[in-house]
């Protein structure tokens, strides 16, 4: 494959800007086809994982460019934001919620939200901080207060794909549904927040503008799940109604493809977050719309999903490499090269400050609600859960170069110096971080076998993890009543008050959702859910 | 849905150049959709198709533009060649690659040829010469001969999906066979010819240049194909040779369809016909290829392709619908309506004419060399076949865009004609033209058990439906040898040569092709093709 860049190179000066495009799409499509056939060769590695795989791929691609054309073509390399924001990502957030586990997300919805939104406060809160405090010691251009809030914003954004990857679903719930759901409230909370700041005037901050920031944010956070949930719940009736006949595959596939990326794109028209209401319709379609429809449509779905958001990840680890080798934005930082190293070392060290500072307390204020033993967060899962956060991605990137590039590009050495900084911290942080998880996990959480303690936990009190929120398993019979504890209202809400919501829940779920916007149990032909296999 | 549309259109003025492309995809999202759910409401209409109703409510919407922003916001109506030939095209080639019917494809490829190749260039020969003859007795600008070139290729690019949606595949094979394979053909001889023709210095013909464009012509063909059989191939022995522990169903997904959009971008890529690449790295695809994956791949992909190829076709009709709105073009030629008129309807003409010279003529020396009845087409059929290449569609605009729009836009009366009178043409053949399809064979082709003559030449010989090419149906065994016709070598090759031809491929197919790439019998589980439902 090698003599599609070739001919990219080669051909990059005679061409016009429409026959570029040509280019660079086939060597994209090169790269992202030898990143799936490299990362299922090195499947068995010890060290490396997919996206590391991506990265690295896309950081040889960038520095072959560099040399090749001396810099001159870093046109192609550019991040381009809208990319990443429109395209990019929503495949990636939707398919997290189509496939989620939703008993354990929900099981542990107060915990996940502790993490990922009270978490990335505590966190923004000591990187606006402490960059405020330090970076004045350093001889850096002139920085506003809305730029350290930014960067505060920028580096609460965490990016834990590569934990994920290591961690295994099936063997450590909890853990994996903890590390997941805070991942994805945290990249809301982040946006969120970065949105709210750049909207604020935040030359004097008083009481009242803290107040409507904070207000802000909690209206931005529950109007976009509203969104979502609404048009989850849209998508499930118009093919219920519809769909009676079902005999078109397609037209159910391409309905429910165009409806999740319509939430996204409402959330942003309307400025909401795109990331929660993409999210939420992603639960509530696997929940309602995805049984309504064929067998067919279900298995196309579910896969076509995960491929979608799979090769988006590819994509954006290999932009994230090959953006990095731009040139440009190194020319000006190039200058004064201790700053540039010393503002990337204090960015590092509040990242990790800023996680220990809310992961452990947050984590022990977490254990106090819980009765049973195997619903606390042992400490070894506390260090993993504070490791799975430290790797930052493209999110960052997205949003520094939103926040820096709006005035006079990278020209101005404060601007340049924050991007290099972030692509520093990013780059550092998910090559070493990615590294050495697969290790450190393997260290700190042997196979559950060997592992008395958390075995002990996990297994302790099967119950509990019998009693669905939104019920999708095999085990949860449709008829509800069959999965009620065996205890008396009052008793229940007393020792289990969430899985006694839970309960309520599922009672209005069959007696009023389901027999409006279908799901399972309402449709003829009953097979698994999202989450589990249907034909391996 | 009716207020995404209103706060687009209310918000147009206040966005930045991003935020406008965010309206700019929610609105064509919510049009998609509205597209899907009212084609699938009007489903069992007696005149209209799901490409009409997407063309109309794509005017509707241009229209509602024009009034309300007042010729302003033209900006976001404008079509772009480069989505068109970049993302919307290759799909919809390559499914029709991936699931037409190889064995009726192949058992009637010369007369698919004929159609497709020589036939196109009797048609452009006739647009190209009577343009030329006709258009000097009106007051259009000044036309150089390659534009009166480019007339005779951008009117002989066929559309025929509106008579395929209402041809019945299941029950007449030949006639669907043809007039399917005729217009994938033919979309690759206008575009290849077009880019011929933009290549060569037209201003004084000469025999060489002739030969050369005829030489260049045949090299774009074979070339094409070659590269599309590559790639397919290619991707065939990847997925063979790597997964043999076959556990990730979405890397199978994500490798088919990156390997069938790069057979597409390397085509475009070394100045080939990516229409024939992508169309034949399909079918080797689904001969080879999509045997060797899972069975929730072989599902979903056979799905996400038809969604793909499902979705962009809409779209293609719905932006061809709102392009024609765009006022901007109109302002030009609306000094001299006359003329556009005129035009316009010496183009249909040709069209009409172009096109009636070639089927009938065509017809008649295929079915001099055909010595079944069965095989031979009938006057109906020709009728049929004359019609359904009547319509001109999107490959017509985005080629006329390509032309008429390089030197000084729209700006130039002659140019501005000619765009005009293209869209006017696409138009009027789209809606009348489709409007008059069901009927139309209704009337000429009656379900088959009315119709004597065409039963009895449909079943006379089922033996010659079970000499496959590339067989892929059900009724043909892996073992080559059941299928062999009961009649020796020489008799056979006599009696029906191309049969013969089909026996010896298959041969090959089994000693050698098929032990390397896969395909049906190499792989594990047996299921049916992509062109037969496995789950319905």
């Amino acid at each position: 494959m090698g003599f599609g860049l070739g001919s990219v190179l080669m051909r990059l000066g005679l061409r016009s800007p429409d026959e570029a495009s040509v280019d660079a799409i086939t060597l994209f499509v090169v790269l992202l086809t030898s990143c799936i056939v490299i990362g299922h060769l090195l499947e068995k590695s010890r060290w490396l994982t997919e996206s590391i795989t991506a990265l690295a791929i896309g950081l040889c691609c960038g520095i072959v460019f560099l040399l090749t054309t001396e810099g001159k073509s870093s046109h192609v390399l550019v991040f381009s934001e809208d990319l990443f924001f429109i395209y990019l990502l929503p495949p990636i957030i939707f398919n997290a919620g189509f496939q989620v586990k939703k008993k354990q997300f929900f099981r542990n919805f107060m915990t996940i939200i502790l993490f990922g939104a009270v978490g990335s406060l505590i966190s923004f809160a000591i990187i606006s901080l402490g960059s405020a405090l330090l970076f004045k010691k350093l001889d850096i251009g002139f920085l506003e207060i809305g730029d350290y809030l930014a960067l505060g914003a920028i580096f609460s954004a965490t990016d834990s794909v590569c934990t994920l990857q290591v961690l295994n679903q099936e063997e450590r719930p909890l853990l994996y549904s903890l590390v997941f759901g805070e991942g994805v409230v945290n990249d809301a909370t982040s946006v969120v927040l970065f949105n709210a700041i750049q909207r604020f005037d935040l030359s004097h901050i008083t009481s009242t503008i803290t107040l409507q920031l904070f207000g802000n944010f909690l209206y931005l956070f529950f109007s976009s799940t509203v969104l979502g949930v609404a048009v989850g719940l849209l998508s499930a009736y118009i093919i219920k109604k519809l769909y009676i006949g079902r005999h078109s595959t397609d037209r159910e596939v391409a309905l429910m493809i165009l409806m999740a990326y319509l939430s996204y794109m409402m959330a942003e028209l309307f400025y909401l977050s795109g990331i929660l209401t993409v999210f939420f319709c992603g639960i509530v379609m696997s929940h309602y719309t995805w049984h309504n429809v064929t067998e067919s449509s279900r298995i196309t779905t579910k896969h076509a999903f995960a491929t979608l958001s799979f090769v988006s990840e590819i994509f954006i680890f290999l932009y994230v490499g090959m953006d990095a080798m731009d040139i440009e934005k190194w020319a000006v930082v190039s200058k004064s090269p201790g700053t540039s190293v010393g503002v990337s070392l204090i960015l590092l060290a509040l990242v990790l400050i800023g996680r220990a500072a809310f992961v452990f307390p947050l984590s022990f204020i977490s254990n106090l609600t819980k009765k049973s033993q195997n619903d606390k967060i042992g400490f070894k899962q506390q260090v993993t859960i504070w490791w799975a956060g430290l790797m930052r991605g493209a999110v960052s990137v997205a949003l520094a170069y939103n926040q820096f590039t709006r005035s006079g590009h990278t020209q101005l050495l404060g601007n340049a110096i924050m991007i290099t900084s972030t692509i520093t911290v990013v780059l550092f942080t998910t090559v070493v971080g990615g590294l050495l998880t697969k290790p450190l996990i393997k260290l700190l959480l042997p196979p559950p076998k060997h592992s008395g303690n958390i075995i002990f936990s996990e297994l302790s009190s099967p119950k509990s993890f019998n009693i669905p929120l939104l019920a999708n398993g095999q085990e949860s019979d449709p008829d509800m009543g069959a999965d009620v504890p065996h205890e008396d209202g009052l008793r229940l809400l007393w020792s289990t008050p969430s899985h006694t919501v839970h309960h309520y829940w599922r009672k209005f779920d069959n007696a009023v959702m389901r027999p409006v916007f279908g799901g399972r149990g309402f449709v003829p032909c009953v097979p698994g859910s999202p989450t589990e296999a249907i034909i391996q």
